[in-house]
């Protein structure tokens, strides 16, 4: 089921998340670039490095989505195994790619052309290439679904190229207003303000600083006017009770 | 399916992850403190603030794993829908939860008790306090779901204060190696690596550094020995290609 809205999932790929040893950053990149282009992102998920896990999440979520973006396993070493499951994930052939394979013997033409590193030509059938700027081993897709290096300059540079081809929708822009008062005493006025003005997205959220809890207001939507109609709003209600504007 | 060892998932509650305006924070600490309890994290999903969403994810989730974390979305705020959806996931009625309403009504003696925060303290029944030594709003577990909040300092204040309760296995252990050479270099000794040690989890991550490309090796096993067998291994293989071994 797709909404009216153009919509995204990400799939992360990778042990070395799952396992604490390396933060995750490309998230919030992609979750940004989308937010701009008026995509939204429904979900994203993190998931082993198994050809068994990787095909279920990716099954699950482009029969969701629009697009789908997996991050991650499409290196030349024996745990990158990306390529081969979304292979099975659509049942089609995992073959050397010609394109990819010429692109990666020119780059290498210096240095030996290793299984390792033809590995990276491997790939579904019937898969598009996606340039990488950087190290030039391509990213790929296939139909909705967008095959992301884990490498964040790699990743950033590949999505910045080929960004224009994704069909976006109105971007959603956000107001926001943060206070030293806490959520409780503001969430009841908070609740009548959702209530009111229904069709913005509002969002609380706590913070700690300092030693001191305060909190940020957020809404949400395509349309400046309206948000700036409920920041008054959320401005009245924490000078109501007697809170500092942060912002 | 549970597999024999001991094993988890998150699910990170909140629009403001997947809009890009919150980077998460938790997951990573999450995945390291099970990492050292013996206790494998299989997957992570970030969900919107939906009460399907929810739902689906943790009655999905709460069927393969041993223990399911989540966190965000139990403050007073109208975006604060996790506990009702968690009582809809288990199918039980969503009610003021005495010891919680009570512990609440303690801390803000001197404060008014709103609407607000008064919702804090309503749980699905047959819910289990998990205690906050921070800002008292407590967490709950049901079953082997545990909610937790977002905020990070108070998850792990109350992450640390409940998890001598959890049942964990052998701890994971890793040993790592770092190189100048590039992962296509040494990506066909270390396939022969991982097939000569087929019991050790071996991941190769690529860095961008400075302008260079870099690899670091690592290993992971319960056993130290067999550890620093595959660490001794990666450096073999790294100083027969005339690389540089960085750590």
């Amino acid at each position: 089921m797709k909404s009216n809205m153009i919509n995204a999932a990400i799939i992360i790929i990778g042990n070395e998340i799952l396992s604490g040893r390396t933060d995750d950053v490309n998230l919030q990149f992609l979750a940004q670039r989308l937010n701009r282009l008026g995509i939204r992102l429904e979900e994203a998920r993190i998931v082993l490095d198994s050809e068994s896990k990787i095909v279920e999440a990716v099954n699950a979520l482009r029969e969701q989505v629009n697009y789908v973006f997996t991050t991650g396993g499409i290196g030349p070493t024996h745990d990158d195994i990306t390529s081969s499951a979304i292979a099975a994930a659509f049942g089609v052939g995992y073959e050397l790619h010609p394109e990819a394979e010429s692109i990666l013997r020119e780059y290498y033409k210096k240095k030996p052309l290793t299984q390792a590193r033809l590995k990276m030509a491997k790939l579904p059938v019937g898969a598009k290439l996606l340039y990488n700027p950087i190290s030039k081993a391509p990213g790929f897709r296939v139909e909705n679904v967008f095959v992301l290096p884990g490498v964040p300059g790699i990743l950033r540079a590949m999505f910045d190229n080929f960004s224009h081809e994704l069909v976006g929708g109105q971007p959603v822009l956000s107001g926001s207003v943060s206070t030293d008062l806490g959520e409780g005493t503001i969430g009841d006025g908070l609740a009548a303000i959702q209530s009111k003005f229904n069709e913005v997205e509002i969002g609380s959220y706590p913070f700690f600083k300092d030693g001191k809890f305060g909190t940020s207001l957020v809404a949400r939507h395509t349309n400046e006017k309206k948000i700036g109609i409920v920041v008054d709003a959320f401005q009245k209600l924490i000078l109501s009770h007697g809170g500092n504007l942060l912002n």
